[in-house]
């Protein structure tokens, strides 16, 4: 079913959807009308949702996680069912969705997220008077957010996307994936219930099925204002350039994946191998490696790199077999990782001698400095538990190598003590090529919070200036709006000059 | 000549200059061999003046207002030559742009702009420890900045987007504007002596002539991060389809106009007619009318309406002619008011028995609300001392004529007591319209501080959400970067556990 507003609609015909289960042609596709009308009441809710207090929009939020925990098993056991992540996963991704949305709720409850800037006036200034002007950050608009496979909770219908345009007090309309359609439809009627007992505007929350062309129809409406996307750098350029080619063009926020490089400084590799191939080795195959912070790039010194190399595939032969997220996925794994290695100049250091949607095994790969620098094909994400090595011989050769890089989501380094703090130079030149520098650790497991950065220069995202993780998201779906020469009456709560809600203001 | 780095370069061919003094082919357009000299320059430059200190940076911003002060009357002589704008008009400008110049020195000594925030890890968290994790912002790289033919000094060659680029840590390459070419070189040979003196890497700042394609050439430039511009909605809206369509987009941030609605209440324009007109006409002559937040369009109430179009023509017969910036764009104000005026339903109130470049005189046209939201045609902006009044019969009739309204820089009403009070429906249509909500005063005369908001929904700009006026521009050229789990020595100083920059920092 389509929800929309505070009804069902299910006009459509049927789509096909390709989850762990296999595909089937069960969910009906959003129709036009439908697709309209979830975005006029979208645009109608938004005339009230917009000024909604950090308090009511706090109550919503929380609302959404309570009607999601009051799921219970029937949601794990669908997001299961769907996109084959053990347990343990899906109820901790479900206890990151929830906080999250609480998370949220605290930042618009205690309201300094609007950044209020006042400037007082001086009505004797001369020659001309200086005006008092007072600016704050107001929301968008209606908000599409594509949801993504491989966090059917945390970056789906409730996640991060969600939340933070709610937060901002935009309404969101969800374009629900293939690949987890009941999961979608059950935690978008969760919504729809903490929104009706919220009492919030019908149509600040929607969530259609469909395919392209409905995300196409969405990002093209002329009353959508943003777009937040997870997935595919084909996916996200299309919307990316459909969004730039409106009349009226609105901003696109998409997460199109990284392969995140790991370096591996001598002294640290020659001490701590086996600890820290076990620690790569969990990093890669964490969700069966279906992270868009997945380690896919390795650094390492050529002459330390047998030791490792040896240790890594010990670690690999005890990882367990694990079930992808849908047959296409491992489809397109399988595509990605042959493409890669029939590149040239690699050689397969690890591979399973069997490999299932329902059981793949991770595969890891190595080249030297000199081959990956010449060959782009080198440099692909392949989505799965996959990595490459890549053997260095000098430092030269290894700021070539990340000159050669496009923008990641993260860079890290493994160095410590007098080996970490001489390498100034090389922590430089990862700042250009990424949102986020990590020092002896891996970069999944993204930590929500204040200052988290998950954004980086593209073609990690298409704005490397946002992230979509923490916080800051919510800056995503908002814009400052300047008040002059206001009587404090009509000004917003956040700008009144006895500022009543307490909140953090720069005053000039 | 173009100013390359610290050297100057004038290898290519005339192309047409067009300033108040007339046509000519004096100056050189840059060659490709010189737009590449000049990015890479900027690029190198780049590699250190990112990591430039507030001081470092305050000391070079602070060196290019003396030495464009130091110019003195040469540089006033010029402007007022190539412009056509009054001393008054030029001295006043050349102080605000020095005035920018050190307001953004200010900002960056003091360094809370960066946005540094920290949160603080926790190794004992089950059931994995949390990150230390922190951001700031960090420059993008190079910008290019096209300067403005209306703001000779304030938004060209050493203006507001060179300011605040500059201040962000990011090399500025100015493309000169045809109508003011000897100030461009002035003033970029003013910026070069500011660089040598304080030490800043060569490439710091270039300045080329040049016309579209030598634009073009410097948007598509792979090293180019940026780009700043303000002018018509056609060139602001060719820079972001170029940028959109780059292997690599870059934001583009074009100002490209406004009509900027002045909305009247009837008890104000009752009891207030005659000094309500005499300021409104001086806001739409300032500057002969050559404006971005020039009140293009004037809303009052029908019944009240003759009154005050009565002392709007006597402040409009007494307003002395003045000199426009140029021929091409007399020619274009001409043009466009001869096709608004065409558009049907509309009476010249006022237009003046002769005009012409040197010596122009205000026009006013009326129009009813029902005429004027029928026609697109006459929602055009007319950039000179031109404004159109419309009139509306209810409030029913003002509401859909501002949601007929595209995006705008700026929305204004009149109102005073109760019946100002009483109109919180009316402003709040009017938020959803512009950057900045002004009572009581006139569009024209942007403060330069902390909380203004020059940028509003497109098509006035290409992102609502960025400024262009104010300390809140340097956020246009810069990302936020998170350090996870760093070593306090590896910190930037503004992140580091001391603060030893003193600055304010949100703590998690």
């Amino acid at each position: 079913m389509n929800i929309i507003g505070y009804t069902e609609s299910a006009q459509g015909t049927p789509f096909e959807t390709v989850t762990a289960a296999g595909r089937a042609m069960q969910y009906p596709k959003a129709t036009t009308e439908e697709i309209d009308k979830a975005v006029a009441l979208a645009k109608s809710a938004f005339s009230s949702f917009r000024f909604a207090t950090g308090i009511q929009k706090a109550a919503f939020l929380r609302a959404i996680a309570e009607e999601i925990e009051s799921l219970g098993d029937e949601l794990v056991k669908t997001v299961m069912a769907e996109s084959g992540l053990p347990e343990g996963r899906v109820t901790g991704e479900r206890g990151r969705t929830c906080s999250q949305l609480r998370l949220f709720a605290s930042l618009v409850e205690e309201g300094s997220w609007v950044e209020a800037v006042i400037d007082h006036g001086d009505p004797g200034r001369q020659p001309v008077p200086r005006p008092d002007v007072r600016r704050m950050l107001v929301p968008l608009g209606p908000v599409v957010v594509f949801t993504a496979s491989n966090f059917p909770l945390a970056f789906s219908t409730a996640g991060g996307d969600t939340a933070s345009a709610l937060a901002a007090g935009c309404p969101v309309i969800v374009k629900g994936h293939e690949s987890h359609p009941a999961t979608n439809e059950l935690v978008a009627r969760a919504i729809q219930r903490a929104a009706k007992r919220t009492d919030m505007p019908e149509g600040v929350f929607s969530s259609l099925n469909g395919d392209y062309e409905t995300g196409k129809a969405l990002v093209e409406h002329p009353d959508v204002a943003a777009v937040a996307f997870t997935g595919s750098h084909r996916g996200g350029k299309a919307l990316f350039d459909l969004a730039n080619r409106r009349p009226k063009p609105i901003p696109v926020f998409a997460e199109m994946g990284s392969i995140n490089p790991i370096i591996i400084m001598p002294r640290y590799i020659r001490d701590k191998s086996a600890q820290l191939a076990a620690q790569l080795v969990g990093s890669v195959t964490l969700g069966a490696g279906q992270f868009c912070t997945n380690p896919g790039l390795i650094l390492l010194p050529e002459a330390k790199a047998e030791d490792f190399i040896h240790a890594m595939k010990q670690a690999l032969s005890e990882a367990a077999p694990q079930c992808m997220l849908n047959e296409k996925i491992f489809d397109a794994y399988l595509g990605a990782m042959r493409q890669l290695l029939g590149a040239g100049a690699v050689e397969e250091v690890f591979a399973p001698s069997e490999n299932s949607s329902a059981a793949v095994r991770p595969t890891v790969a190595k080249t030297s400095a000199a081959a990956f620098v010449k060959n782009p094909m080198l440099h692909a994400e392949v989505f799965g538990p996959f990595t490459l090595l890549v053997t260095w011989r000098s430092e030269e050769e290894l700021e070539a190598l990340l000159k050669s890089l496009e923008g990641q989501l993260t860079a890290t380094l493994f160095a410590e003590g007098e080996e970490l703090l001489s390498h100034g130079d090389l922590l430089n030149s990862m700042r250009e090529l990424a949102g986020r520098l990590i020092i002896n650790g891996v970069p999944t497991g993204v930590e929500v919070c204040h200052a988290m950065q998950h954004g980086g220069p593209w073609p990690a995202t298409t704005d490397s200036r946002f992230t979509s993780v923490g916080t800051g998201a919510i800056r995503r779906f908002a814009r400052p709006l300047a008040f002059q020469n206001f009587p404090d009456e009509l000004l917003p709560d956040e700008l009144k000059e006895g500022n009543p809600l307490g909140i953090r203001r720069m005053v000039g």
